[in-house]
This record gives C-alpha cells, structure tokens and sequence, in this order.
C-alpha cells in the first residue's frame, strides 16, 4: 500500500518558524512530525510515499526525504493556492490500489495509525481527546458516512483527524469538482464523495498549529513513552514525574546515549562523594536514578531507541549500583563479618537484574509482562536507590546493607518460585 | 500430514528386555524411541499418528500414547507374521494424502527428520557413518529411482533409513502384492513400486537391534547434546570429556533438575570446604564445574528441556560462583583494601553472565551465534572455575581475586565494545 501526504499548505499561524521550516519537518519531540508518521507507516507495511508540495518547499523535503532512506515520489504543486484537494489530484499517476491519505502537519500516536489503517475512508474520533475541538473540522454522520463536514458545523458526531484510507475511484470525483472549481479543499472531496467513516476515538493525534501545539504534544509523547516499563513504586510517584519534566526539555538537544552517559558520570560522581558524606552521596545517587529514566524517554519519544542503548544503560547501572554501595562500605569500615553483609548486598543488587534478565533471555519475553505478581515485588531498583538515600541521610548506613542482603536474596527466590508455579500451569 | 508408524513387529534379538516391551518402547538416553521420534515429527508439523501394532502389545502403546498426549489412531495387526508390508496397507483407511513412514525401532537425530520430511519417496544414506552396515538393507538405485533392495545385495548405493514420504497410490501396489503372498515386507513393496528415492547422508539414525545399539545410540545422543553450547576451552577439553561419560551412565535414572540440585549442593559443599581447606574446597569447585554440564546433557539428550530448567540452573550457578568466593575471602581475611580487590571479583563474576544474559533479553539472541568473537574469549565460567582450583591448589588465593577482578572486567567491557561494533554495522 502507498501513501500519500499533502504537504503543499503554507503555514501562517507558527510565527517564524513556518517561514523557514514547512509544518511537516517541525520537529515535536525531537523528531520531524513527518518522519514520525512516515515511520510508522512503514512499520505498519506501507512501502511507498506520495508527497505533494510546494516549489518553495520542494529542496526541504528532498533533503529530508533522501536523508531518512525513505521510499518517495516528491511531487510539486504549482499551484498550492488551489488548495489540498487539488494537490491529493496531483497523487493520481502514482496510486492505482487503495492508499493512505495523511496531513503532514498532524502527529498520530503509533497505536492511533496501526488502528486506523484497518479502516476505509474517513478515519473519524468521537471523543477528541487531546485535540483543540474549536479549531477540528467536524463532521456529521449519517449511516455510517459523511453527511457533512467543515470547521463551523454547529452539530456533529465525530472529529476528521485528517487520515483518509481511499481508493482510486476517488479521483473521478476530485476530477469532476475541479473541473467547476478553482479552489478545492479535501474537505468538499469528502463531502461529495459521501465518504464512509470509520471510528478510531479516544487515541492521541493532534493538528500542529500554533508553538502551544507543539508543547502539548511533546507533553503528550513523553508520558506515552514510560507506558509499560517495570517501574516500581518510587519510579511511579516520584521519579517519573521529575525525569519527564526533564525529558520535555531536554528531548529537542540531547540524544538518549548522551544522557545515559551522563547519568552514569553522576552516578560514579554520586559514588566518590558518598565515601566521604553518605548523605550527599546518597542525595547524588537518588539523583542518578531520576535521571535513569530520561534516557529511555527521551529515546522512546524522539523514536531513536536502539537495543544497544538499552544493553549500555543496564550494564552501566549495575556498575553505578555497585560503586555506590562499594563506597559507602569503605565510609563504614566494617569488620570480616560485615564484609559478608556488604558482599551479600552487592551480589545481590546485580542478582535482582540477573533474575529478571535471565528470564527474558530464556523465555523471550519480559518478565513483567509474563508474571504480573512481579510487579508488586518490592525492590526493583528506584526502590532500593530511595531506600539507600533515606538511609543515608538518617547516617543508617549499616542498615543499608542488612535490608539490601535481605531484600534482594528474597526477591530473586520469590521470583524463581514464581518462574516456576507459572511453567507448571497448563499452556 | 500424517505419519504411520510400523510397529508389529515382534523384538527377537533384545534379549529379556522384548519379552515385555515391543521394541518402539524401550528408552534410549532415557525416552522411548518412539517418543523420540514422534516428538520430532510433531514438532515439524505432524499432526496426526497412526500406530500399526499387535495384538501383545496394544495395552502398552495405548498407555504410551495416552501418556504422551499425542493425536494418534491404533490400528491392530492381527497377522504380525504377515508382514511390515502387510502392516503397512492396514494403515489404509486413515491416509488420504501424502504420508510418512516410519520403522518403530529407529532412532533419528532431529536434523536427520527435518532433512527427510523435505524429500519424496524412500530417504537413503549414502554414508551410514552411525549404522551397522552389515545388518542394514542395502538399496541399489538406477535414474533416482530403487532399482533393488535387501539385506544381502552385493552392489549397493546407499542404505534404506527406513523413512519414507510416500503417496496413497502406494496401497494400490500394495494391495495386488497381497492379493499374490500371504506374507508382505516393505523392501517387496519398495521394489515393485520403484520408488523414487531421496539422500539425506552422513546425519545419525540407527536400526535399533541390540542392546549394544542402545549404548551405541546413547552415547551419540549425549554427544549430540552438547552441541552450540557457549563452552569455554576448559570446558571443550576437560569438562566435557568427564561430564559425557556421568551422563552416559546417569541418562536412564536421573532427571535434569535433580543433578542440579545435586551439582547446587556441591558447589555449596565446595564453598564451606574452601573456608578451611581451599585445595580440596577447590577441587570440588571444579568438580562442580563438571557436573554443572550433566543436567543439560541429559535434559537435551531425552528431550527433558525445560524454560525453567535452564533459568534455574543460572541463578544457582551464580550463587555457587558468589558463596565459593565469598568463603576464599574469609578463608584470606583480606584487609579493607584487598576487600575492594574480593569485592570486584564476586561482582564481575556475577556481570559476566548479566552481560551476556542481557545481552540475549535485548536482541532476542544468544551472544556467541552473534559476535563469533565472543567465542574467543577467555573469562566464561569454566575458565574462571579451573583458574580458581589451580590458584587454590597452590595457595595463592590473593590471586584468585586479583586475576578475576581484572578478567571480568576486562571481558564484561569487551563484549560491549563487540556488542555496539555490531551495533554499528549495516544490517
């Protein structure tokens, strides 16, 4: 299947940006909002792009096209003024089976595209979520297709998200309307061709208009990014709400393994330190743990993940946690006996990682998602850190390494026993 | 596709073991060669098993099968004397496409199955590099086709693996031959049809005859099992060498997870040894070491695998690693600095398996199919167990923890240097 995006609009309310950057390469958390569809897309198995512009925009988007090893047909309106129906018209030569007609200008969640790409027609959302409901073009419905549809209608039934899956025999249509008119919006195409709908609601996609849009969907694609990780409960209502605060800002200029490096600079810092004041230390390595998550979110938001980021981060973690509590042992000078604590603590702390990793490396999927007792464990990692700082600060430091050689031992022998209550139930 | 298993025929050279157990039933390496062989199929897509037995041995196959959840129809053949042949054409009535055959009292090497379910017609060896070429049936073949076949032909091409893919059609030849004899073999049938033949050489199969083929094929099974294992060099020339042999014998008695349990318990055994007596806590380090390769030779070689069974052999192998060094330090009574050296050796110990383990968790592979070079090098468990016995033998312990606080940490940042190498390149 093709695709084609219209990309042929002038946009007039984005203040000076629009004037050197087309609505569709302005980047929303760190990325090109077209490449984000266009990569979606492409996942999903759309082989081909039909991009239609402007001459003014045409060396932009070769570039962009070229650079991102996609497969393209670039295709020049002349006349943009005549609006977007006339420049979908412009895609005929190119598509011959059903395709995709998308706006280049509105980013789509993932989930949103693979959803509606399983629809024909207009793809509608009754609810609107996220989107600037006055400024959507609405549309009514009356069985199961467009009765009508504009920016000003007073009654409607759902929201166009400017994401069309057509056939060709909608260019007999256009051809005929263009035919009377000197102008042509999609939205007359539409309602003349009393276009089926089909219903994709409640996800995020949103028509990038003015600088607040692009805020609000950088918001909105940071917070998706830490759907589904293991986080523990310091994680969830505490960490994550500093680390994406950060990711938001930081997500336009830093690169994922930039910042991973970064957090394991603060994390060998937040080691020395302790050595000589546990509480600023442990103050430093709860920093280290915060700034853990915006590595991933950022790499989630801006889709620049890379399994190689994801090793390099686990494995500098384990050195993070280990010089950690190595320092704070050597602060402690303990005796032969509270060596073997301090030995069990930090065997222990790689343990709990090994226990969890081992099991995605021998079932092939994670362990939280295969258990779902696992995530009420106590002990991940954001738990022990907190743990350790709250001890710090209160000059526990012995007691440090009795819950750690403690929890960690008990967590992993709770984990194979669930691993293995969960092989012996019945497939 | 179905497959129709021959076995009416009555054991005569098995000793006391045939008088009560028809031939198909009798375990190599600890599993019937049935289960063996219809495991295989069914894993390549066998979906259905039509069993031709005899009257002596209908309660036996009915309770194997039954056991075995496998989808079956058992077919009784009141004349075995009549026949394979014979046998063979009863099986009628539940084929109606194409079909495999299969001798009840071979044993098959998976490869082996795999390779053969491709071809058509009778699959022959060219090689018969496991067989007992004396005893087996000799086939002649003339433009891809048996032109003979017998256990006495003088001239011969290949050998007769007693596999075939064969088309219902074959029942038409079968059914004039019987109308002609009273009593049928395959061979007589495979002759007159001409059938065509296809040459799967050089993988192990076996004519089960006597109990010295059981040995035989035993011993070949547990060689087998060994294979694509990410060993270590101590591990290829000594372990492996002893290791083999306790499996050999142990094969038939034991199940996987009770020699780790057992190979668990002397590692601990060597642990508390080692804190009074390092050479001989050493040496059972080792001893460990070698016994730690039985439960998965045995496990692959009766097709006992488990998910669980490898997880849990990991985790108890770290906390063998972690107790035997822990008990050489205490054994040392290091001082705080040499505690920093302890320190770094149980955590790198316990990183070279994360960073391997999470390294499959990650990409969905193991490490050493992936980077060749991981192969060779030095610091898997094997090497660091041998190391450890050859320092304790000549108590040198201090160098225990030194060699190994460099050896892992050296090869832990090795691998990720390889992993994002290959990171980088094309895919």
């Amino acid at each position: 299947m093709k695709a084609v995006i219209l990309a042929a609009g002038l946009g007039t309310r984005m203040g000076k940006l629009s004037k050197e950057t087309p609505k569709g390469l302005i980047k929303v958390a760190g990325r090109e909002i077209l490449y984000r569809t266009m990569k979606i897309l492409e996942m999903e198995g759309i082989d081909e792009f039909v991009i239609i512009t402007n001459p003014l925009y045409k060396e932009k988007f070769g570039e962009f096209l070229r650079k991102n090893n996609f497969r393209y047909q670039l295709v020049i309106n002349e006349f943009p003024e005549r609006g977007n129906g006339y420049s979908l018209y412009l895609a005929r030569p190119y598509v011959s089976e059903r395709f995709v007609v998308v706006m280049s200008d509105h980013v789509y969640e993932e989930t949103f595209i693979r959803e509606a790409l399983k629809g024909k027609g207009l793809v509608v959302d009754r609810e609107g979520k996220f989107t600037n409901t006055e400024e959507a073009t609405k549309v009514k419905i009356e069985d199961g297709r467009v009765a009508d549809i504009g920016k000003a209608l007073e009654e409607y039934d759902a929201l166009d998200t400017g994401f069309f899956v057509l056939e060709p025999d909608i260019f007999e249509i256009i051809e005929k309307l263009i035919r009377e008119k000197e102008k042509l919006e999609l939205a007359e195409i539409v309602k003349e061709a009393g276009l089926e709908v089909f219903e994709v609601s409640g996800l995020f996609w949103m028509d990038i208009d003015t600088p607040e849009d692009i805020k609000k969907a950088k918001k909105f694609l940071i917070r998706n990014a830490i759907k589904g990780s293991g986080d523990g409960v310091i994680s969830r209502y505490l960490n994550r709400r500093i680390s994406t605060k950060i990711s938001e800002v930081l997500v336009d200029y830093v690169e994922p393994i930039h910042m991973t490096l970064f957090s394991f600079v603060v994390g060998i810092i937040a080691a020395v330190v302790a050595f000589i004041s546990p509480p600023i230390g442990g103050l430093l390595y709860q920093l280290n743990s915060i700034l853990d998550g915006v590595d991933g979110e950022i790499a989630r938001a801006a889709m620049k993940t890379s399994k190689f980021g994801g090793y390099f981060d686990s494995i500098l973690d384990r050195y993070v946690d280990f010089f950690v509590l190595l320092a704070l042992a050597l602060h402690l000078r303990p005796n032969i006996w509270e060596w073997v604590v301090v030995s069990l603590a930090i065997f222990g702390s790689a343990m709990v990682s090994y226990s969890t990793e081992r099991y995605k490396g021998e079932y092939f999927v994670d362990i939280y998602k295969a258990i779902s007792q696992m995530k009420y464990l106590f002990g991940k990692r954001d738990e022990r850190i907190f743990l350790t700082m709250i001890l710090c600060l209160i000059g526990r430091i012995e007691l440090i390494f009795i819950t750690l050689a403690l929890i960690t031992h008990i967590r992993v022998f709770v984990t194979v026993c669930l691993v293995q209550k969960k092989e012996k139930l019945p497939k």
